[in-house]
């Protein structure tokens, strides 16, 4: 007979240990999403959307009428390509006179950050080589780590950056032109008709992330990569090497979980054979939510006020920081995005160990550690202005102004 | 100025290659599930639940009202783990005397198919050795081939399994103990206890995959191998070696992509960290839907019909089976679950050539290859019986009979 109620589980063999990359992650992610526990806490750290733009009522009602409408759709198990009907709207969302795109260009996927996931899974093997801007969005890194990447940083700041050399040999470059995650910056054109050409001439892929492209608050938008690459494509499909990512999670609700990539067919095919070993399929509810949305204007009708609520906040955290932290830190006024990426005049400030501070103080800020491959970078830190209104956001400053007195 | 519209995609470098898993996945699943789209089809192929035994009106309704009663959760980001009270429920409903489970002991995946693809992110790197059951849930397969593990059949037909033989060394050891997908055999508690007194004594992780568990349609279930390690934890709560994983894709609805896994809190927190980089969190819309399908009963409720409704097309495929093809094939009758297994008597049939020509008669069948981790055995084939009614299975078997006198 077993003896499994008399020996306790100590006296077991070791259970095998986890995979080397847990060893590397980092529990600021889940900290930043679980902060709302905290009372009375502001937190500037993630990059949430302002709640009371949610459109609760219309979305309500569409998730019931698409059910009603389309059970077999919605309740059963679905192409793992995503909806063709979701495929042909983004497709179309996309195309231009430059850029000729059909459902083959277009995978459905859940949320922007799996497309990062599997952009790993079929290009990243043990100590492949990842371009990326740097600082760069710590959710990239996290989805990259089981596959142990190395790293090698873009710095698209450097006015000697020579584009071709930072592309080769790499699998693939990663960037986010539009207000960069966490600087907030804008990559001009010059800087993405180099990257485009760069990646032609090298034959490496090109990330462009675009979670911010509709959070624009100042000034014409600059044409996306892909689009710039459009003429890369002989055939009348576009098959050129920028792989274009996007969410609904920033101009829509990030609780429906829908995100998308827009690529060369060969590249969306490798993306399906992963996804379908991770996910199977995106929910066909959040789907057709998702795709109604777009049909019926939904979200292009709430852009207006997105971004004049959006560009209100950045203005008052921008002052709050220039009343209350500009002998600390220097910061650009980022024209979009959901951020301000604020460095120390000090070098040998620490914003690790800001952060405690912070909290007991009661505010939350995303240190620069978190943002670099190396996890050596300790000078800066990134705010969220989309979250909170102005007076918490003022607040918040003030919090951070006195914690820094501690530090 | 840029060169990009003289020059044709087809003079620029190579790109990268995809990863070497990629040239080892097959498109089996996305056939199957693009195959609705064949006239006439009857496909016999899939897993798929009873379209007709979808709750349409009560989960649209449901849809709407969580969406009104909770805006933050269902719309924004939520916890990577998933929503508490999701969580709970979960380890309410799989709480026994023998087996005590908190929410630490529960992660909310988008499906199934998630929590075997998290698994293998934390619990194998390149070459890592997974012990599973064979043939297998070909899902699985593709779930871990991005990691490129070794693999071990764990023969438990075999009357002289050695289950500590059998689980030593490997990272973890893969299960369907209740009508194994794709033989549809139920695993008998001697073997559920063996393997569990297995798992303690090797140290490796004991993955029990349960999707099928709530389809018994003939006699009283058998204790889960979770509940028969309960009291491998000397603390208040659950910390022994199995890992549970199940889904409400049988049970209510595959569009909602919701499943669990449940295990020790050091494998939840693991699998956590890679659940942050896949796909940040599942949907609150989806995820707080199915928490008020579990708390009204609904999932409870819809039981019964489930059973009677899939025990009575188990009868008529099996009736059609017995009157066409007992000549060429052999089978056990299930006693839940989803499919029969079906092996031919000639041990030189190929069911990989009988496919091309079944489906040219109009009916498509899951041939073994696709469950063989080395993709040889062509002996046998799966047949889905949950997904047509009784005339359209034995018209299905009466197609299959016609392709096998072209074989």
């Amino acid at each position: 007979m077993s003896a499994r109620l008399s020996r306790p589980a100590s006296q077991s063999p070791e259970r095998p240990g986890f995979a080397r990359w847990l060893g590397t992650t980092n529990d600021v992610t889940q900290t930043f999403l679980s902060a709302g526990g905290v009372p009375d806490l502001i937190s500037m750290a993630g990059g949430l959307p302002a709640p009371e733009l949610y459109r609760v009522e219309e979305i309500a009602a569409l998730a019931q009428t698409v059910i009603r409408d389309h059970p077999a759709e919605t309740l059963g198990y679905g192409p793992v390509e995503g909806l063709p009907d979701l495929r042909e709207v983004l497709a179309r969302r996309f195309s231009s006179a430059d850029l000729r795109l059909t459902r083959d260009n277009v995978l459905v996927t859940s949320g922007g950050m799996q497309g990062l996931d599997l952009l790993g899974k079929v290009l990243v093997e043990d100590g492949g080589l990842i371009a990326g801007q740097s600082p760069t969005y710590m959710g990239a890194l996290d989805a990259w780590r089981p596959r142990n990447p190395t790293f090698r940083k873009l710095d698209l700041e450097d006015p000697a950056f020579d584009a071709v050399g930072a592309l080769a040999g790499a699998r693939f470059a990663y960037t986010v032109p539009n207000f960069s995650n966490p600087t907030g910056r804008l990559v001009g054109l010059p800087l993405r008709q180099a990257l485009v050409d760069a990646a032609r001439a090298t034959g490496t892929w090109l990330v462009e992330d675009d979670p911010y492209g509709q959070l624009h608050f100042d000034g014409a938008p600059l044409p996306r990569m892909i689009a710039l690459s459009g003429g890369d494509s002989p055939g009348p499909v576009y098959d050129g090497p920028v792989v274009y990512m996007g969410t609904l999670s920033k101009e829509l609700a990030p609780g429906l979980r829908i995100g998308w990539v827009v690529a060369a067919p060969a590249m969306i095919a490798a993306l399906t054979a992963a996804k379908q070993g991770s996910d199977m399929c995106t929910s066909g509810v959040t789907q057709r939510v998702a795709l109604a949305a777009i049909e019926s204007g939904m979200v292009d009708r709430a852009q207006p006020a997105m971004v004049r609520l959006y560009r209100a906040r950045r203005d008052a955290l921008c002052a709050a920081l220039a009343e209350h932290l500009s002998d600390r830190f220097v910061w650009e006024e980022p024209v979009g995005g959901m951020f301000v990426w604020a460095v120390a005049r000090d070098p040998a400030l620490d914003t690790d160990r800001l952060l405690p501070l912070a909290m007991q103080a009661g505010v939350c800020i995303a240190p620069s550690s978190v943002f670099d491959p190396a996890g050596q970078d300790r000078r800066a830190m990134r705010l969220n202005f989309t979250l909170n209104p102005p007076d918490r956001l003022a607040e918040g400053v003030r919090r951070l102004a006195a914690a820094l007195r501690r530090l």
